[in-house]
């Protein structure tokens, strides 16, 4: 009998799911809220309970799932599936894996959300298959995953891939979330665009985004492309200085992990070729030829589904 | 019976060898010229010879031999053991693997010499066990070797660990032979912070080094770290911009692969804590708190063995 692997892709706000066959087919696709009451406690038996349910909808029994991958925000020990910290769920010191496993029956391997949506990248989206990849998330904050020979890289405590955090403004860099000062978050994440534009509205009088700041009364990451795509000149220093920082934190990291593909995802990544074509002219600058040379951009295809299907991807590995 | 392992480490000079028991114990070491003659091309016999000679002198037959681990310097298809081009061997388009195994008749496994050293400092030396590895080779040039999840990191085209190249003084940098300018190899290495002090003679007039300039004709590494020992002002303030420098890549790098142990090896690293010290400083500032948290910085201690030692250790790895 044919399996059906389980991704999961808990959120702060909904939690996605999805069977998925061995071979990268999508079955069905459907997700819940996440319940964040008491320190997030129910969410496991909810999750069971969806499962349960979708499966005798889809007219067939809990035989029919091979395992469970599922992805988490915070810090995760990995190897135990044991989250220390998920300040969006609740949850503190908390045994997903098992607590999963025991609602469910099921092999559960759990990973960071980052990590998933990498991987599921790689299987089925923009990697291509690629075994060596980088993965860069530019939504309200940078986020990334390193793939090498095929394996997701974690680091000694789950900490790996942090690419948002990666100095890049030397001298002088705004503030950073994570204490530091200057990192790759502060001015390439879609918030850390609006901000370099924001800032340059005093200098650049006759930019047309202070039309868009009247009429909005703040600017966004898409607002700043367009203008830039007609031309506007204080967007154009504010996508050059983003693609300056993106291609020099880029260019370095492939020097040291040598890709074979880097996806560029996120809200920000719906720039397309407004944001790869500069990039790849500063990354160019900071790579080696060769490591150059062996790695291709591109934009990440599978949106929202990347970490239901990276999660289904982890269940397959695990459980081969 | 139990068997050893072959590690040989190929040198523009000399090739080292060794047989090694699968539980790390070093049986013997030696090594032979290496013979660049004719495009590198009576090597792999000479290394034959060589094993078949040794293994005798030790009272042994060649059955005794499990594998044999390489690491040669050069672009090199780590899959295939095909050497595309290995400038100070003279190897071009050279399928080393396939010629060593066919003058030995053992299993022959290929890497290039930065990450078998890595390597064997990761099995016997003061990587201590760790699986996620960062080593930092700080000699004429700077190298470096990645460990994840206990394996090599290669990427696709064999460039992974290219430290040296990372881009690390955004602006006014020296030029590399890389082509690049500004390359943490410019001002990290050996070479490197001779020149940074050389540079800095005419602005610190009372300094030291001074004396050494006019007795040795030129200023060396070592000689560097020896007026930093002393307090002199140009050695310190040398000293200061190499470790802010490194600081700086390996702190980024650090938060891209979450390292448990940083071993740095090559000549300066004899500076051992005059170096180590600043450098730590300078880390900290650039790497997030969880992941200084689980980085233990160490110097190398397996100096020239450390390449046949992982030599010996990927053959281990090759043929269990």
């Amino acid at each position: 009998m044919e399996k059906w692997l389980v991704g999961i892709d808990v959120g702060g706000t909904t939690i996605k799911m999805a069977f998925i066959t061995t071979a990268g087919e999508i079955v069905s696709k459907w997700e819940i809220p996440t319940n964040t009451e008491d320190g997030g406690k129910y969410i496991t038996k909810e999750i069971g309970q969806s499962l349960a349910e979708k499966v005798s909808e889809l007219g067939e029994s809990k035989e029919k799932l091979q395992g469970i991958g599922i992805g988490a925000p915070g810090f995760i020990n990995m190897e135990t599936g044991f989250i220390y910290h998920a300040v969006n769920i609740g949850w503190r010191d908390f045994p997903l894996k098992d607590s999963l496993e025991e609602e469910t029956g099921l092999s559960v391997i759990v990973d960071n959300d980052a990590n998933i949506a990498a991987l599921g990248e790689m299987w089925l989206g923009a990697g291509d298959g690629a075994n060596d990849l980088l993965c860069v998330t530019l939504g309200t904050g940078v986020g990334g995953g390193i793939v090498s020979n095929g394996n997701i890289v974690q680091g000694v405590n789950g900490m790996a891939g942090e690419i948002g955090h990666l100095t890049s403004v030397v001298e002088g860099g705004y503030q950073c979330n994570c204490g530091k000062t200057g990192c790759l978050e502060t001015v390439a994440s879609a918030t850390g665009i609006a901000r370099l534009a924001t800032d340059g509205l005093s200098t650049y009088s006759d930019s047309s985004l202070h039309q868009v700041m009247e009429q909005d009364g703040k600017l966004t990451s898409k607002a700043v492309f367009d203008a830039y795509a007609a031309g506007d000149s204080l967007a154009k220093q504010a996508v050059e200085t983003t693609c300056f920082h993106l291609g020099f934190a880029i260019g370095n990291l492939a020097n040291a992990i040598n890709p074979a593909k880097i996806v560029i995802g996120g809200g920000v990544s719906k720039a397309g070729n407004l944001l790869l074509e500069p990039l790849k002219k500063e990354f160019i600058k900071y790579a080696l030829p060769r490591v150059a040379e062996g790695a291709d951009f591109a934009i990440a295809t599978l949106g929202n589904d990347a970490g239901v299907i990276g999660g289904a991807w982890l269940a397959k590995e695990n459980s081969r």
